[in-house]
C-alpha cells in the first residue's frame, strides 16, 4: 500500500486520503455511500486491497475462527495432533494477512457457531476435535443449515452441507496392519482410540480389511480401547500383557498410546519388538525419539490444517457461487518403518506412501 | 442468561428485550443513550454480564491478542515453548469466555500493535517470542507509550511501561551448572541459544555465577551458540566433539538442542553421560522419552501463559487505576534429575525447586 496509490484513490473518489484509510481499515462509522465510492475507485484503479482491509471494508472481521473442544487437564496445544493442525492453519492465515481467532467449546453442550458470524467475530470457521456425540452433531447441523463458510477437521458427518478435510484413515489402518502381516504376524491385536471419532472407526475398518484379505477372522477379545492419551496406553498394558500368549503383533491408533503401552510392557519384562511387534500412528516428534523408535503411519496434519484454511479463505474472498460448495478433501498417509515393528532394515526409517 | 432476567432488564430500561440482547451482544449500531440505559438497568438488577457480552457492550472485541513471530520453516506451534505458553493463555481466556486472536508478525519490521486496539480487534495483547533486535524494540516501545494493556512474555525491555511475565532464568542456569558441579564436573561447557533473547543472557549469567562461586574462571572457548533448534544442537556437536578432551560436563540451553547434540555425539561414539555429563533446559515432553532421559530445568511455561492472560483480563475488566500498572511477574524453575547428568539415583526423576 504505497502513498501514491492511496492519493489516486482519494482523488478519484473525491474524498480525503484519511477517509480512504478509514474505509480500507474499517475504522469508525462511515456513510455507506462514501464507503462504496472509495471501494469503486479502488477497484477502477486496480488498487491492491489486502485481505484484511478488504474484509473490514465489507464489514468483515479479518479473522478465521478455530473452535477447539475443552478437555479438562489436557494440554491440547502440546499434543502433536492439535499443534500441527493449528500450525498449518496459522501458516495459511498468516500468508493472507488474516487473524486466527481461537475459541473453546464445551463438547457436551450445543455450541452457537452461528452467532460468531452474526457478531462479525469471524468470517469462517474450522471445527477441530469434533466427535459424533449428539451435542456436537447438533451444533454442526445448525451451522450447516445457515450455509456459512466452515469446515470440520478429520471427522465425518452424515449431512450434505458439512465440508471436511481429513486423512484417509481406512487406508492408514490397512497399511499399518498389512505391514505387521508382512513381518510374519498372524495374531494382531488393535488398541484403538475413543469410538466417538470417525477417524477411530476408519482405522478399525482398515484393520478389518487387512485381516480379512489375509483370511484372518476378527477376534474381538484382542481389540482394546483407549482414549488417545499416554495414560490410556499404559492402562491398556494390563489387558495386552494378559493376552500376550496369543498376540505376536499390535496396531496402536496413535503414538502417545503406543509410548505408554511400550513403557508399561517393558516394566513387566515384555520387549517390543522382540516379544510383540508394534505399529503406531501419527509420526509425531516423539516417534523417532523413543526407544524403540516407532514404526508408524505419518499423517500430514500440518498440510491438512493449511489446506482447510486456504480453501475457506478462497471461499470468503471469492464471488463465484461454484466455490461455495462444501470443502471435501482427503489426504494420504505414509508408512514410516522404524524398529518397533521388528523390520530387518529399519535403521534408516524407510518410508512408503500408503 | 435466563429469559426472566432479560425481561426485567428490558422493563427497567424501558426498551424491548431484543434491544437488551443487541446491546449486550454488541450487534448492530445503537444509540449511546440506549446503550447506557440498558447497562444501567443491568447493573441495578445485578444482571450477570459475561465478560464477552460486557466487552461488546463497551465497544470491545472480547478478544485477547497473541502476537507470534513468523519463523520460516519452523512449526512454531509444535515447539514445547510456544505450545505450552499458548495452552496456558488459552486456558485463562476460556475460563473468562474470551477469544484468543492469534496474529503473526515479521520480527524484522516494526509491527503496528496500536492499530489492533484502535480497530477493536483486541482488548489486550500478549507478545510472544519477542527479541532485543531494533524493529522489535521499536514496536514494543510504541505500544508502551500508548499505555494500552499488554504484556511481553519471557523477554525483558529497558522501558518502564513494558510489563512482562518471565521465568527466573538466571536462577535456572545457576541451578543447572551447580548440579553439574555437584556431580564432580570441573570443565563445564555451555551451549546457549540465540543472543537476541534476554532469557539467553539470563541463562549465561546463571552459568557464570555458578562457576564463579566454585572459583572456576569462564573459558570462552567452551561457550557455544545455537538457535534453540534441534538442528543447531546437531551442528554444535562438531565443536563439542573437538573440545571433548577438555570437557567433563555441558549445560545446554534447551531440550531440543540437547537432543540433537546427544544424537550427533553418539554417532561419533561419545556417550552421554559416560563421557560427558549433560543438563538441559525446559523439561519438554521429549526430555523423559529420549535416551538417555534428560536432567533438565523445568520451566512453568503453561503457568506463565495463564498468569499473563489472567492479569491482562483483570486489567481490562477492572476500573481501578492501580491495577493498570505494568505486569511484572517472575516464576521459579525446578531441577529434574534424570540420567543425562550421571546422577547415581536418577531413576525416579528426582526433582528440586531451584
Amino acid at each position: 500500500m504505497t502513498l501514491t496509490n492511496r492519493k489516486e484513490v482519494a482523488k478519484l473518489a473525491g474524498v480525503s486520503e484519511a477517509t480512504v484509510s478509514r474505509v480500507l481499515n474499517g475504522i469508525g462509522p462511515m456513510k455507506e455511500s462514501t464507503k462504496l465510492k472509495v471501494l469503486d475507485a479502488a477497484k477502477q484503479l486496480n488498487y491492491e486491497l489486502n485481505a484484511v482491509a478488504s474484509s473490514f471494508a465489507r464489514g468483515r472481521s479479518g479473522n478465521l475462527g478455530v473452535v477447539l473442544p475443552h478437555v479438562p487437564k489436557v494440554h491440547l496445544f502440546s499434543t502433536y495432533y492439535f499443534s500441527e493442525l493449528l500450525g498449518g492453519i496459522g501458516e495459511a492465515v498468516r500468508q493472507k494477512g488474516y487473524g486466527l481467532l481461537l475459541l473453546f467449546r464445551d463438547p457436551t453442550t450445543v455450541f452457537d457457531y452461528v452467532s460468531l458470524y452474526r457478531t462479525q467475530r469471524v468470517d469462517a470457521c474450522i471445527v477441530l476435535g469434533a466427535s459424533g456425540i449428539a451435542s456436537e452433531t447438533e451444533s454442526i447441523r445448525r451451522l450447516a443449515e445457515e450455509a456459512l463458510p466452515f469446515c470440520v477437521m478429520d471427522q465425518s458427518f452424515n449431512h450434505r452441507g458439512v465440508g471436511s478435510v481429513a486423512a484417509d484413515h481406512v487406508r492408514g489402518g490397512y497399511t499399518a496392519v498389512k505391514h505387521l502381516l508382512d513381518q510374519g504376524c498372524k495374531h494382531i491385536g488393535f488398541l484403538n482410540g475413543s469410538p466417538q471419532y470417525s477417524n477411530s472407526s476408519d482405522r478399525r475398518a482398515g484393520y478389518e480389511k487387512a485381516l480379512s484379505e489375509a483370511g484372518i477372522a476378527i477376534d474381538e477379545s484382542i481389540v482394546y480401547e483407549g482414549n488417545y492419551s499416554r495414560t490410556s496406553g499404559k492402562r491398556a498394558a494390563d489387558a495386552v500383557y494378559r493376552d500376550l500368549h496369543r498376540l505376536d503383533g499390535i496396531f496402536v491408533a496413535n503414538d502417545r498410546m503406543a509410548i505408554g503401552l511400550i513403557q508399561e510392557l517393558r516394566e513387566r519384562g515384555c520387549d517390543v519388538p522382540g516379544r510383540l511387534k508394534l505399529v503406531a500412528y501419527d509420526d509425531s516428534d516423539a516417534a523417532s525419539l523413543t526407544e524403540p523408535p516407532l514404526t508408524t503411519i505419518k499423517v500430514p496434519f500440518f498440510d491438512m490444517g493449511k489446506l482447510a484454511a486456504e480453501q475457506l479463505l478462497i471461499r470468503i474472498t471469492s464471488k463465484e457461487q461454484g466455490e461455495k460448495s462444501p470443502i471435501n478433501e482427503k489426504l494420504q498417509t505414509e508408512l514410516k518403518v522404524r524398529k518397533s515393528s521388528g523390520h530387518l532394515n529399519a535403521a534408516g526409517g524407510e518410508s512408503r506412501t500408503s
